[in-house]
């Protein structure tokens, strides 16, 4: 018998249904939508997620979740029994008035934040950052007395459930110790070479369009099940049966675009690679955010910025452009695309000085909410991270510590997803070229389906049905490590 | 006291938000969504009916519609009150497996009836038909007892409240003794006059956009709160506060596209200007399907294809499109745009020969409804009667009684709206031209502003506050006739 599972199923799947409605509206108020529309959107947003939290805050459930726990299910099922059960306790830990606060509180700070770093005004942001952040220490408590953990794992378990401090603090401890006389070495080497030019534009929307849209189709993405259109901030969003791109287009320079539309695609194979026997239910869902982007990057950056892939798109840019001339061979653009330059920007940097943003991130966040620092001195403390960690100071907190969005919106415990993502990415790849005889080769033609085809036997296709640790476990014979990282830089940016 | 009251604000407010999403997902799967996602959009759709009924039929409002009843109500409060009894009534006359039931048959017959259609096969559509008619029936006949009256004005009853058979029939009779020899003399006179001449195209589709997007201002549509894409049937939809239009275009013929353009400003400017202080409540609806339609004949078949507004129209035409000659001005688009040819197909009908199109469909659907015709009968009846109408017999069934989608899709009750919204039309034009001085010379300078401030007044902001005959009475001086559209018939058409 499996009767209350089976009943869970059909509850998980109304939320499931729900939350592919609230993707579809927000891709819709992101590209298309007029912004009269703004509050007409918010509200149907915020009806969404009044619904849904009433599903998972349902009575019935508890009991559902016991009994089912009984029941004689398959592996699948089981596994996705525990995320039922996961979503359950952050669905239950934190009451919903609590819920509420949190939402209307980082709504307001994000609104002052644009604000706050136009003008570089922190102490106007700090009484709603304050609060924002209170509000989330609050939540992260209920949630981490719930999970039986600390109050920065419970909000991290939102983002990429079963990490913890302790595993990122060993793996930042190694990065930190290889990073900085690195990156060093890399600038020096970099100056002695023959510098990388930019190709001369302008460069028409519609054939940046058509190029980042050829190279989707390379990369393999199903246009049967999604599209491509632009925003002000790329995303990857809709639904895993409809993944919705963007990106944006700067007539100057169209090898940003380029790469972000790959970057997005990284993530939309994940999506559309999803078990589709389980689509609608937790267990087919992405495992989560540190998951998703080792996918994006690992599309990205390991596999589109190579010397190999760029041998590829290297002609097939110039013909569409009418490029003349040394900037639009490939050994330039491949200089091009691995530059490397301590900057203050985390968006922009390079992924050689990408991690020192994020560490120097989860170091003072994890300081916030442990409440060893006060949040009015977090500019200085940034600008003393930034100057230790990159050499650099900020003459600003507009691009120092006003710099992200995901502070004021409540995303605390987000940050080092993305180099655990970027260390995954590196991990991955490194098995799917062991695994995959011929697969730089077979990027060299602009063919990525053999490396596809790993990534959704190894990756994709699992789903939630097992954690980050135990995916690349399976994948590459350990669990998420600081050593294929390491080596990816030592062998593309190491003399 | 008013707290039953407004306990059902917030019910129905619910309600309509998850309706308003809907349109946006309708709306998206018409003009953005890839093919393979229709499934995962059904099922998207159909979790938002089901929720909507799970709210309509919620125990608790029937004992708060009585409550609130007797509580002391604006006059605005008690109109909505008197809707939201309407809507319950609706939501719960039938029970929810015949709703279900009508919704599977009718996705299925409208399916099967694509490939009828195609291959003219009315024989092989006909069991799926003959099960949407009696679904539809049985759920007619329980409407019907709740609301105490007969069947059809039931069905009639969802798209146009109040509107009834013995209402139509007087109306449609004065439209059958006029129309056939008006007809035939229409069609005479227009033979000795000179012939009207298509302008030779192409006309590119970015440049027949430009135009719709500029009558759409002139019009006074607000780009804030809406805008205009491209679908294979061309739609208003939306919500009241974001209303995507959609057109299709030919390169061969921009005049469609662009009357087209706008025919559906005319319905967006009837949801833009709904009561903004009852949005998302049933009275703040638009009134009903003769009333939406009347607004966008009114701006299409009254102003539009009006001389005065053709000769602000043809300079704007030939300079957009460089063109030369006689078939660019005022007086030959005029011809083309008055034209008048009895034709197989409705939805290509000139508006003196389309309230046939009507008619035969009324008188039929009405007939098998009531159980005086056998389904099997239909395509021998449709064709005799449109020789009787029209005068010309369909050469196959794919051209007759297939040509439309309403009734495979489970929409009996529908057809007689089109003409009661052209008669509407024509009545609140001739009342505005009457109430407007300068009417037709703001027309001949692109202004619709004095029209559409009196509309607004008039019928727009009246939401569903008052009954169709009562907002013609008050903005007319009386209730649905057939005399305006008559005479404007005889002014325009005649000789």
């Amino acid at each position: 018998m499996t009767k209350a599972y089976l009943a869970l199923e059909s509850r998980f799947r109304r939320m499931n249904i729900l939350a592919d409605i609230g993707g579809m509206l927000h891709w819709d108020m992101a590209t298309m939508m007029p912004d009269g529309a703004a509050e007409s959107r918010s509200e149907q947003l915020a009806t969404l997620d009044v619904m849904s939290n009433e599903l998972i805050k349902d009575a019935a459930l508890k009991d559902l979740l016991a009994e089912a726990e009984g029941e004689n299910l398959s592996d699948w099922q089981r596994a996705n029994l525990n995320e039922m059960k996961r979503e359950w306790v952050h669905g239950n830990a934190v009451p919903g008035d609590l819920v509420e606060a949190i939402s209307r509180a980082s709504t307001a700070c994000e609104v002052a934040w644009r604000t706050a770093r136009a003008e570089n005004d922190f102490a106007g942001l700090l009484p709603k950052l304050q609060t924002v952040l209170d509000l989330s220490i609050e939540a992260g408590t209920a949630k981490a007395e719930a999970l039986g953990c600390s109050v920065y794992d419970a909000l991290l378990d939102q983002y990429d459930p079963s990490m913890s401090c302790a595993k990122i603090d060993t793996l930042f401890a190694d990065l930190e110790a290889f990073l900085p006389d690195f990156t060093a070495s890399v600038i020096d080497r970099q100056k002695t070479e023959a510098p990388a030019h930019s190709p001369k534009g302008p460069f028409p929307i519609e054939t940046q369009k058509a190029i980042g849209l050829e190279l989707m189709k390379a990369v393999g993405f199903d246009f049967d099940h999604g599209r491509l259109d632009i925003s002000h901030h790329p995303f990857c969003g809709g639904t895993a049966d409809d993944v919705r791109l963007t990106t944006r287009y700067n007539e100057a320079d169209f090898t940003s675009a380029i790469m972000g539309v790959l970057h997005e695609t990284g993530h939309a194979m994940y999506e559309l690679g999803l078990p589709a026997d389980w689509r609608l239910q937790p267990v087919g869902k992405a495992r989560g955010m540190s998951m998703h982007e080792s996918q994006s990057l690992l599309v990205e950056m390991q596999a589109s910025r190579s010397q190999e892939f760029l041998t590829y798109a290297a002609p097939l840019f110039k013909k569409a452009f009418n490029g003349e001339g040394a900037a639009w061979e490939a050994e330039n653009l491949y200089r091009l695309y691995t530059r490397v330059e301590p900057g203050l920007i985390r968006v922009d940097a390079d992924e050689v000085t990408y991690p020192s943003h994020v560490i120097l991130r989860y170091r003072l966040e994890r300081a916030l909410i442990e409440g060893d620092m006060k949040l009015a001195d977090l500019p200085a403390a940034w600008n003393d991270m930034m100057q230790s960690l990159l050499g650099i100071t900020p003459p600003n907190d507009a691009d120092g510590c006003l710099q992200d969005i995901h502070w004021p919106s409540g995303a605390w415990g987000y940050f080092p997803t993305y180099t655990m993502g970027a260390m995954a990415a590196a991990q991955l790849f490194a098995a799917a070229r062991n695994a995959v005889p011929g697969l730089m080769d077979n990027l060299a033609q602009g063919d990525f389906a053999p490396l596809m085809i790993w990534l959704r036997a190894n990756v994709h296709g699992k789903g939630s049905s097992a954690t980050t640790d135990e995916i690349l476990q399976a994948a590459t014979g350990a669990p998420l490590q600081t050593k294929a990282f390491i080596t990816h830089l030592q062998t593309r940016y190491g003399s």
